[in-house]
C-alpha cells in the first residue's frame, strides 16, 4: 500500500510571525519562490491579522497577490474572523484557513472571543464564501491547552458538533498547540472523530514539537489514516499566545521520515534543506529540527 | 489495560564514553547516586573494553563495586568479548550485556571481529556465565548500519536464530544504532521477532535521536509490546564508531511521554531532572533532548 502524503508549510505564517523584527517583504517571497521551486505545493503563506497583533505579517496582501502568480499552488491564508476573510478574500485569496480553539481559555487569548462566537464567525465566513475558495478549518487545542492542559475527546467533538455541518466539505487540522500531546491520544482521537463523521475525508495534523514528540505524533496521525500534515521549514514557530511552546514540527523532519518510510511527499528534501538553512539564518529565529543538523553532520563525517 | 515499563539508562556507559576528557570517578559515581535516588533501578553502569579504545571507561571495575552497594539496582556491565567478561565478573558484575552487530562492516568497527566470531564468543560467556548472573544481549544495526544502510528484516532474523538457542532466557535488545530508523520499520521488526521467538519475552529497544525519531520509534516499539527501554540522560552520547550520529534518546524525553501517557516508570522526573542537568554541564558534553527545555521555559512563562 503506496501512501501519498500532503505536506502543509506552515512557516510563512505559524514560523514567521513568531520573529519579532519584521522580514522584509522580499525575504518572504525568496521563501516562498524556494519552497515551491523545492516542490512544495501547500503553503500557508500569510494570515490576515490585526496587524497591531501580529506586525510581522502586516504586508499579507503583497503576499497573497504574488503568491497567485505560481501554477498550482495552493496557497493558503489564515483568517481569524469574518472581516479578515474579506480583506484576504479583496486580496485575492483562494484558500482561507480559519482557526477557532476548543479551549475557551486559548480561544479568548488567541482571538479575543468565546468559542461559541468563533463558531459563530465561522458560519458567517462560510456565508460570504465565494463558489471555488476552499475553507480550512484549523482546530487549535484540539488535544491540549496551554491553560488548562488536557482536552478530553469528547470535549473537542462536542466543538466539532457544531462546527462540521456549517461546511461540511472543509479540511480540518486538528492542532496540538502546546507539543504536550502524546501519540496514544492522537490516535485516540483521530479514531474518533473518522467514525462520528464519516463524510470528512480531509483530516489533518498541526503539531509542536517543543517536547520532542513531534514525529511521534506525526506518525501515529498517519498510522491512524491521516495524509495531511502541518510543519514548518526550520522547525520555526511557536504560538506567541501560548505561554512556552516552541516550533512546529520542522517540516524536513517529516519529509525524512516519509522518504525512509517511502511514502511520497513529492517535495525534494535537498532541495528543501536550502530553505531550511536560510530559515536557520535569519535574525532572531528560534528553530528547531534534528535533520538539518544530522545530515550536515553525516556529509562530514562518512 | 495499564501498562509499566522498565527504563534502561545508559547514560553512564553510552553517554560518558562520548565526552572526549576523563570525567573522575566521583562525578560518574554521583550521576550514579542522584539516577538511583531519581528512583532508576536498571543503569548500564559502564563497559570492560579495552582501555586503549575507550579511556573514559578505565575505572570501570570502581564503578561496578560502588553499583553493587545500592540495594535492589540492577546494574548491568557492557562485554564484547569474554575476556572482558571474565574481568567484570571478577570486579562484581551481576549483569553483564553483550554487543554483537548485525552488519558485519559495523562489527568489524566496533569490536574487530566478523558476526560469526561474536556469535561464537557470546557462546563462550554463555559458557562461563556463573549461576545467577544475568546475560542481556545487544544486537546492535538491528535495522540500519551507518556504513551499509538499512539492514532487511530477514537479515537481522538470520543472525537471531543463531544467538537466541545459546542463552534462551537472555534479555535482547534490538538497537537503532544510526538514529535512521523510521517507527514503521520498528513495529515490522518486533512483530517479527516476537511471531519466530514465542519464547522469548524480553524484547528492549535502543534507539538514537539523531533524526528526531527517537520517541516516534520508542512508541512504535511500545505499541509492539516492548517494555524495556534504553535511554541516556541529557541525549547524551553517540556512537564512536558509528559516523555522524548524536545521542541516544534523551531519558527525560521518554520519561515525560510515557508519564502523560499514564505508563508507570517508577522514576521521578522531576529528580531526574536534576541528573540531565548536571549532564548538561559537563564540559564536552554533546547533549540532546527537549523536555528539559521545554519544561524549564514552561516555569518561566506560565
Amino acid at each position: 500500500m503506496k501512501r501519498k502524503v500532503t505536506i502543509v508549510e506552515v512557516g510563512m505564517r505559524d514560523g514567521l510571525q513568531s520573529v519579532e523584527s519584521f522580514i522584509p517583504t522580499a525575504t518572504k517571497l525568496s521563501f516562498l519562490k524556494n519552497l515551491y521551486a523545492a516542490g512544495v505545493r501547500r503553503i500557508e503563506v500569510t494570515s490576515v491579522v490585526s496587524k497591531t497583533a501580529v506586525p510581522q505579517l502586516a504586508d499579507a496582501a503583497e503576499i497573497i497577490k504574488v503568491s497567485n502568480s505560481f501554477n498550482n499552488l495552493d496557497a493558503q491564508v489564515l483568517v481569524p474572523k469574518v472581516n479578515h476573510a474579506e480583506v484576504a478574500l479583496q486580496a485575492g485569496a483562494k484558500h482561507l484557513a480559519f482557526v477557532v480553539s476548543v479551549s475557551g481559555e486559548h480561544n479568548q487569548s488567541n482571538v479575543r472571543q468565546s468559542p461559541s462566537q468563533s463558531v459563530a464567525e465561522y458560519a458567517k465566513i462560510v456565508s460570504i464564501l465565494p463558489q471555488g475558495i476552499k475553507l480550512r478549518l484549523n482546530l487549535a487545542t484540539a488535544f491540549d491547552c496551554p491553560f488548562t492542559g488536557p482536552v478530553s475527546v469528547e470535549k473537542t467533538l462536542a466543538i466539532l458538533d457544531d462546527l462540521i455541518p456549517l461546511a461540511a466539505d472543509s479540511e480540518i487540522a486538528l492542532c496540538d498547540t502546546t507539543g504536550r500531546v502524546t501519540p496514544d491520544h492522537v490516535d485516540q482521537l483521530y479514531r474518533a472523530v473518522q467514525q462520528r463523521y464519516p463524510a470528512i475525508d480531509k483530516w489533518a495534523f498541526h503539531g509542536h514539537d517543543t517536547y520532542g514528540l513531534g514525529l511521534a505524533n506525526v506518525y501515529s496521525a498517519w498510522k491512524a489514516g491521516v495524509n495531511i500534515f502541518d510543519a514548518s521549514f526550520a522547525g520555526l514557530g511557536g504560538c506567541p499566545f501560548a505561554p512556552g511552546t516552541t516550533g512546529n514540527v520542522a517540516t524536513e523532519d517529516v519529509l525524512y521520515m516519509f522518504e525512509q518510510m517511502r511514502v511520497c511527499t513529492e517535495i525534494d528534501l535537498d532541495a528543501f534543506m536550502k530553505v531550511s538553512k536560510q530559515a536557520r539564518a535569519l535574525p532572531g529565529a528560534q528553530t528547531g529540527g534534528r535533520v538539518q543538523l544530522a545530515l550536515e553532520r553525516a556529509c562530514l563525517t562518512s
